[in-house]
């Protein structure tokens, strides 16, 4: 059944999908209600880095005369863009004076895709800039305006939580899709490294920087990986909760989890084993204890090659943060960082091998519940699996004593988005039905 | 002393660098000379997809009127681009109608840094459909217009071969650079793999894509590396041959060189030893013998990814093989692709360390001269090195029975990439001196 009109804005993509299937919904109702939630919460979330209401109006006209039978997949979804992907509609400006007026026009491979689908590029979100640093822009987590939504895709995770948009994409170098959707009580899905094409979005590190999907379901996220052609190699099983194997993780990082983090992994540990499945604490070979400095290694010494141009020619319209990067990375030795990359890539089908006993491996999406201010928070429970590429999502459902939400990461091997995507589909709806955390929104 | 004024375009961009300074050269007498060479040479070697000399005029006029203080290190430098680098002034068409009338505006980090070193960007140099085929644009071999130049950075050997430009900018995703500035008689390098920012050039596969450097001279290769910030962790010695261990290198793919390839390195070998240099032949351990196999398998699954986009909205305007890398990537197995990029992760240290144990390693360039008509060559002996992230200088000298040019690759460890320029300013004059053959252009 339909929401009252003014609350369209509430529904999923795929339940709008469906209502427009049914003909009880136009695209153009859909978002208006979209814009007037927007227009009243917007001043006070900050998602937007740009939305142009007459172009998404007209858009929207212009799909609902489109005829039922030439409507692709993903026909009339608002999709909001992270403001490091190029669009050719809309100016492209990674939250950095040097891009603004930019007049770079072209649409992102993944926004070709998109489009192709149906979808409504909806607008540009929010992003720390460049995508690179740890100072979120002005983006506020719509659930304590005090509070960030984590980065550096703030505006994509808050916009979607905040029921602004169905879906948004962002991009993850470091934990930039897990962390703010963690914070912001959203789904994100970080595909396996390389499964979806980086053309058009900016470079911060190219053997890490990852598109991911944030959505307010875990059908929305099938919906994404579907048009991505995110595909295993064996068509996966659906998953039974009773005879799976999970695997719970704390990693080398753990004395950097905070109480709420601890408690909520105990709580799903908990909660999936009084459902029937078998769960086991699992520990990796020391060889991983390194694997945080490694990422960061190999990012801040590809931020200085990628952000070496800004450097020579706008280094004084630079974050400080950045020009330390390239200072400092041309300083690194590159035995130090070929080291790290080596490393790294060594241990990729290990971790691979280990993820491949367990149905999937639970550990934290975040240190705790987000944190007060515009530091976006510390990824240090996201690099792992963004070095080792394999495919992450986080899932909402648990919360921390200040009321805030906190997210779950589950973990499967590379090439296996559409097993995890099954996990998901279990886990996530009791998550959220049994984790104590429910959206005020 | 500079040569006559009809043959300005024979100076390499280190002899123009010395003449702007002595001030008995202007920028605009030294481009008016190369614009007269590519108006008599273009119609038969067809190396440029974009040139306008009225913009090339006007911005040597201004290099012209910037003060001796105020001049890059690339002052004045034409230098031609790629037509898969984005660049802000010019159209960027990659060699595929789907880019015809592209309004596509941006300049790539590697043309923000020479822009900001005061090289005049020159124009765009004709291109394999997206880097990304074996069969090359018109561009002809100057050295006989019934021969390929090689591909995919046809224009750029060839201009730089034929005195349109003193340098010019490739890609190199299997062979790309090597393979045609060996078929063109010139230097090719591709640096370090991660070393050159990849921000703005075309994707085909980002964990193979390399931008390298066409040149006519050693010293040439220098100043762009050096623009380009490669650097080593030790400042490297200048080299003595006679003090020198060379590695001779067959690999697995021996069986695919034709007489003029086998000659040329017997040759090289034999004037290296006459010299007082110590060389030996190596094998490499057999987990090398498959990764041709490996690079192909990495290149056409990640080409599979970066032009599924294409694929979905212009399928009619794509060539045969795109469609097929898209169609049958998509079929391969993921387990293949890993096993592919996995196994090639785990021979790089395993290559730094053999190559370490030599002053430079000599391997082939090519199989053997340019075949007749438009098929770019078989990049067997280049994949290797692209794989392994290496960098690669090739050097020319020597020439097969059809009068060809034959280039000899010399490759050290990663991130040695002075260290082989060191090697190159000793090998490259050598060879070219006593190899056989020279250009007749």
């Amino acid at each position: 059944m339909l929401p009252r009109e003014s609350e369209l804005y509430r529904l999923t993509a795929s339940e709008v999908t469906n209502h427009l299937r049914l003909g009880d919904l136009t695209v153009e109702a859909y978002v208006r209600s979209l814009l007037s939630r927007i227009e009243a919460r917007e001043p006070l979330v900050k998602a937007w880095a740009y939305v142009d209401p007459a172009l998404i109006i007209s858009q929207a006209q212009q799909l609902d005369q489109v005829p039922p039978h030439l409507r692709g997949l993903l026909h009339g979804i608002p999709i909001g863009v992270k403001d490091v992907i190029y669009t050719i509609d809309m100016p492209t400006k990674h939250n950095s004076p040097i891009h603004e007026g930019s007049e770079t026009r072209l649409d992102a491979a993944v926004v070709t895709i998109l489009r192709k689908a149906g979808a409504l590029i909806f607008g540009k979100t929010a992003t720390a800039q460049f995508a690179a640093i740890h100072d979120g822009p002005a983006t506020r987590n719509p659930h304590d305006l005090t509070r960030t939504p984590g980065g550096s895709s703030s505006g994509s995770a808050a916009a979607v939580a905040d029921f602004h948009i169905p879906i948004a994409l962002g991009t993850q170098t470091a934990g930039s899709i897990v962390r703010p959707a963690a914070f912001c009580g959203v789904y994100g899905m970080k595909p396996t490294w390389g499964a979806v094409s980086l053309e058009g979005v900016k470079l911060v590190s190219g053997i890490l920087d990852t598109i991911g999907i944030f959505a307010r379901s875990v059908e929305d996220l099938q919906l994404m990986a579907d048009i991505f052609q995110c595909r295993d190699d064996i068509i996966p099983q659906s998953i039974d909760i009773k005879t799976s194997r999970f695997g719970i993780l704390k990693t080398a990082m753990w004395k950097h989890a905070q109480p709420a983090t601890v408690k909520s992994l105990e709580a799903a540990a908990q909660l999936l084993e009084s459902q029937g499945a078998s769960v086991k604490e699992i520990t990796l070979p020391s060889d991983f204890n390194d694997l945080h400095l490694w990422q960061q290694q190999t990012m801040y010494t590809d931020i200085a090659v990628t952000h070496y141009s800004n450097y020579l020619t706008a280094k004084d319209k630079l974050p400080a943060s950045l020009i330390g990067h390239v200072e400092n990375g041309q300083r690194h030795t590159h035995s130090t960082k070929l080291n790290a990359m080596d490393s790294i890539a060594r241990l990729r089908p290990v971790i691979d091998e280990i993820l491949s006993r367990y149905t999937a491996v639970l550990t934290p999406s975040t240190t705790g519940e987000a944190p007060v201010g515009f530091y976006t928070g510390y990824p240090v429970f996201n690099t792992f699996w963004t070095a080792l590429h394999t495919p992450v999502i986080n899932l909402p459902g648990f919360g921390g004593q200040e009321g805030l939400p906190v997210g779950l990461s589950i973990v499967t091997s590379r090439y296996r988005d559409q097993h995890l995507l099954k996990v998901a589909k279990e886990l996530g709806p009791l998550f959220q039905s049994r984790g104590g955390w429910q959206s005020s929104l």
